[in-house]
């Protein structure tokens, strides 16, 4: 049987979850007290209801304890987000995530026992700085604090050298992983391979040495010489 | 001389962006129109100001042209976000970024010609779900349509096999592009390397495949035999 | 076929505006959100609808792609305005004409592909301080930077003179276009026409020199000696 | 001495009157009850006051009845524009003219012995509706019931043709006062001038001639056969 | 066939007003906006209906202007009161009465041509406020600037005294006209009837002199010698 | 000394009396929490000064036990009129007047023992009705159940007549003691004196006589025969 | 028959109340004027209804004076509070208890004569405070204005003590009605009776003798030496 | 020292407690987030502050690490009851008490760590319904879910009677510990004391029959016999 997501709050955090868990082929239901809303989402979730989630009853006619997971993505009630999730707790839900708005309000949810807490604007907010910081690097995962693994675009500038030319691991210490190129990747590319503008390249290495390789590359420093 | 951003709108989006940037070193300037709000973020910015960002003269007075990059972080408020960014355009800001409160408004930021347009909480709420549905996948990036690079967790049960053990690449066609143990990341890991409860292994390979192993893991399928 | 006119916002501004299309016997579809103003304008318009204009569902069902013109007269909600707007551009309505509020607004409604962007308030407010400082010219027509055509009331002053003997030509290089006259409009009037009280003469030359003889006019500077 | 004019009210209408009649060379005070309004324009005006203009006391200490005009642009607020009216006309302040927001306002305010009562979204709105009727006629002025002078401009089509081969009195009775052309504006034009693309004629005549006229250029009927 | 009468408002003072007409035994249409209100008095006048008093086709669907007398009471919205008074006015309505709020209010009913403008508070307020100056004077009628009419009750003090022993045409030049005995009313009393405690006398003469009376009573001066 | 008066709540009821108390030359203590009535009725009253009269030191401070007389003239809020009234009715305040807004409201001051009670809207409303009703009775005291005093309005149609033929007394029992005429009142008038049209007479009589005698007038019907 | 209470006002102090009553076998019928409160009480009570308790029909079609007892348990609005008692006093319920929100509230309904007025949170917050001040009381009945009965709880330093040792009667005057033990209440314990940690005594005496008892306790200063 | 307690939230409640603490002779800090409030208690309590207790800085700067017992009080908010809490929590405070409006909200706080989790509106209507029910159990302890000590006051029928005639123990199985007569306390009354009316008993015995004894008095059912 497929598993069962129910997400209470359909802002524009819970109906992209929800919306995505759908995709996946997943059932998902929908709560939220905006009628708005609910009639917007109710042809694109497998259930979707109009309700108040402080109230225990309606957990209980919903089934919520036969769910596997519930989110708690209500956009800016921290009330009705504690008292959703305390009531989501006591009826026995067996994993539960809540989205914080405040470190405060974080502190509440872990101290009632939510399985994960998450702080999305925050997040996000970090991520977009780092994009800002170093556009060329268009995503990245921290493997530690030390290490990354990061997508980086290629200039113009490199176009037509191969990537002995460049020869990241002596001067960066980076191993480069794969080469998207317009054709297709290639995992665990040869030396000889020639890069062209909009190749991107996936790395790994060294945070600071990652950054080193990518300000250069944005500040025009000739990489090669 | 150090880059200088704007950042218009210091919300949960906006300061934790701020903030971000801020730490990496580089020059902000905070602007809300909440008197509280900047007197919390005061002593964490460069600079900090209450404005109204609809208004030209406040943008002329803080000298925004000569800044490297503004972004339009305003939590809720459409019209002042349109507002805001016809008027940095107009006064000629190099780079603007605006975050989208939905599609519409993202289609009227890009149409008076924003750089880029983000959706923050649309897009946190697909990745939520993703880590939801693979709850051994801890982070990952869409290379392309149909690759992904995966950081996958070991639980307990594989805990003790060898890498060569595993075989991921003749059974689910993946690459281990390195592994991270608790004593520091191993790049390009040798096929004799032992893996332990914990253990975070970095994968590269077709999505449906990585999908297909973590699935494997979780329901506790042996993936030896 | 007759043409098909759709007006959003039903205000002072734009039920006049859908008034006057409906008497000249276009067909008028008027769209409001306010449910008293709709039931008002029921039955003095082809259609009208109670609707929210940023819901794209609202205007795939009333076929708004087919109108051939489309007024956003939107009263105060500059959002709306905005979101109206760009919502009929992308569903291919040939022509969008829209009210701004303010310099900005109309910047925005401008760059997102508006083909006609109008400031009723603004324009009108000219108007009448053109009116208050000229009374005697009832109506004027600017051909371009410098020339006018203006109606000019004829005070009791001057009743019993002939054209000849006002000579605007000489004295103010104005040519008479026309004479309406109590009776009926006499075209190139000859230069023995004898004005009355209450006539009004149409004439066309420089501003300044218009403004000179109203000037006069008004004054009661005898204008023959 | 130069006139003086107050204006009550500065909104979209009555910020665009008082800025005319400035740079038209008056004295003008503008008084509002909103305080940032009245900070924005303060610069622009002669005087500029926050007031409420219902108390007579405000009135007396400006001096009001030493004023020319008085101008009521008071934008939503019927009591307030009644209420600022009567104690105008108290103080015996020689010529009121006053914005009415619907038919019943626009009663009230004439029988209180209002001198001109003028209603700006209403005429707007009319304007507007003629000009997407006939998109040629760039500007009229109605002579009378029946017969109008007109600004039309000359589509690429006609480019080339000469007044006489027009011929419009003949076929429309119509009489050219003068063509706008590119390069000045020629008065009482001889029948061989050649019209160009983008040229602007004024006519007078019958209402239904020029319309006609209009409405076959516009859908492109060949004027000259 | 009996008058009739409306009244719109049927607040504190207009449901008075009403229902002192129906126990008089006229018709009394009322009209009031609302529900609560008019559920309250529905069973009480001849009609009464919610509606909205400043929309012309009330008045035209119920007939109004075949009613004697319109009285408008409404409580405390001078837009509406001047509204009202104007579409009653234009309907012709025969005789019009209005409750004012100010003066300011009172000058447009009376220059909006209304037959007979009210100041109930105003006018109770000074009412009261001369019983509390003169609790002896029960009521009065003033007949001139300077002549009244006045009920005054008899003190404790005084009973036994008879008319004559009060003297009061030669000590105060007022005229008794009639005396109020607990055994019923005595018109011209004879100058020998005895007064008694809680009599009350009706006397006629000068203002000053009636208050001179008065005090003497209140302060315990002896009246006789 | 001076009578001391209290009035708390200076709103349209309230301020008239305070000011007929002034003018009568009593000393008057005004009390309002609202800043702008107060500070208009500053220069008015003795003392005047912004408070909340449900605090007892507020009551404290101004000494209110030692005013001779405390009116609660409060508009619209029930629950402070009874909480000022009892406050003051605690501190010992010899006399309080309090004006209620219902008939609960007017129950709930009688039981707290307050020692008079009015209700002026209710006392209006009826008063207006019967001016309404009998419009030649400009001015009336009821004596008792059954007689009243009056003043009558003399039409047109009865001037000329001498009060002996008009025969009052006989035909209605109904004694004149009074003519107010132009020139002055005459007091217990002779039966020779010829009424005038605007003349007043006022009588003494039944009720129903009063009425009887006011009808014939008032509908035409020849008094004489 | 069952005596029957009506509670007006289901806040959480009339809720609790008028459970407690229905579960002690009495009828109650519950009153509010908020939909949800009664849906939720509806199925608790005997009856449930939504109504306006300031409306004396209210009260007659529930014919509320066949009660036994009626408790106005209005939250937060005093004048809906005072209101409902003068109502409930005018139909001469037999038995009124009233929740007073402070003093001066009080002081209104006494005067109304309301037999029994309380004051729950401040009665609360005085029976908080000093359990705070005396950890070891669990509770007490002040018998008068220096006697009480208080339940004090043994701590593990007393443990294993007999009456006789602790000598409370010799130390504080104290007299131990009874002591309640795991295995029940021993009602006039016999001087041996050994006490253990977690029991309750029962003791009789004056405050500041109890006090000081618990105050030795708590502080850890040894009893018995 | 003296034990300190800071109190946070001055309503009803709260402000009961803060004062009894006070007036106990312990160091109160009250916080509140109403001026007025603030205003009000300022004189009352050791110290007094206007703070948004949501605030962490708030705390650090007042110290509140220092106190031995903060009481969360907050009235109506129960975000902010909660986001205090935890805040206290966080910072170390030895005890804390909160109120909680409802059950979800008590089991937020306890699960959060509170040491006391208080209803006093629940817990005071339950205590006034049994004062209603039983109208001569004027207080009482509940010793175990069977036994307690009750007050019990003796009605005018009782009056002469000796304990002995009483003879509670034998019907009831009530023990009787003390008489509160009007000239004092007797502890351990002998059976040949004689009760009047007024006097209290106080007894300890099973609930039942405590019960069954004052249902017999308030029913008037003899007791003798």
């Amino acid at each position: 049987m497929k598993q069962q997501f129910a997400v209470i709050g359909l802002g524009r955090f819970g109906s992209s979850l929800a919306l995505t868990l759908t995709e996946s082929g997943y059932e998902v239901l929908g709560i939220d007290k905006d009628e708005e809303i609910v009639a917007d989402m109710a042809t694109k979730l497998t259930h979707c209801v109009v309700a108040d989630s402080t109230e225990e009853d309606v957990f209980r006619s919903l089934g919520i304890r036969n769910f596997d997971c519930a989110v708690v993505a209500i956009g800016d009630d921290i009330q009705a987000s504690i008292m959703t999730a305390i009531l989501l707790k006591d009826l026995g839900v067996k994993m539960i995530v809540a989205k914080a708005l405040s470190t405060l309000h974080g502190k509440v949810l872990e101290r009632i026992g939510i399985e994960k807490v998450i702080f999305p604007e925050r997040d996000m907010g970090a991520k977009v700085a780092h994009q800002l910081i170093s556009p060329n690097i268009l995503d990245y995962i921290e493997l530690s604090k030390d290490y990354s693994i990061a997508e980086i675009g290629i200039p113009a500038r490199l176009s037509g050298q191969s990537l002995m030319e460049l020869n990241l691991r002596a001067k960066f210490g980076l191993s480069v992983v794969a080469v998207n190129k317009k054709k297709g990747i290639v995992i665990a590319p040869s030396a000889d391979i020639i890069l062209e503008e909009k190749d991107i390249i996936v790395v790994i290495g060294l945070n600071e040495q990652i950054e080193e390789f990518e300000n250069k590359i944005s500040k025009g420093t000739p990489v090669r010489a």
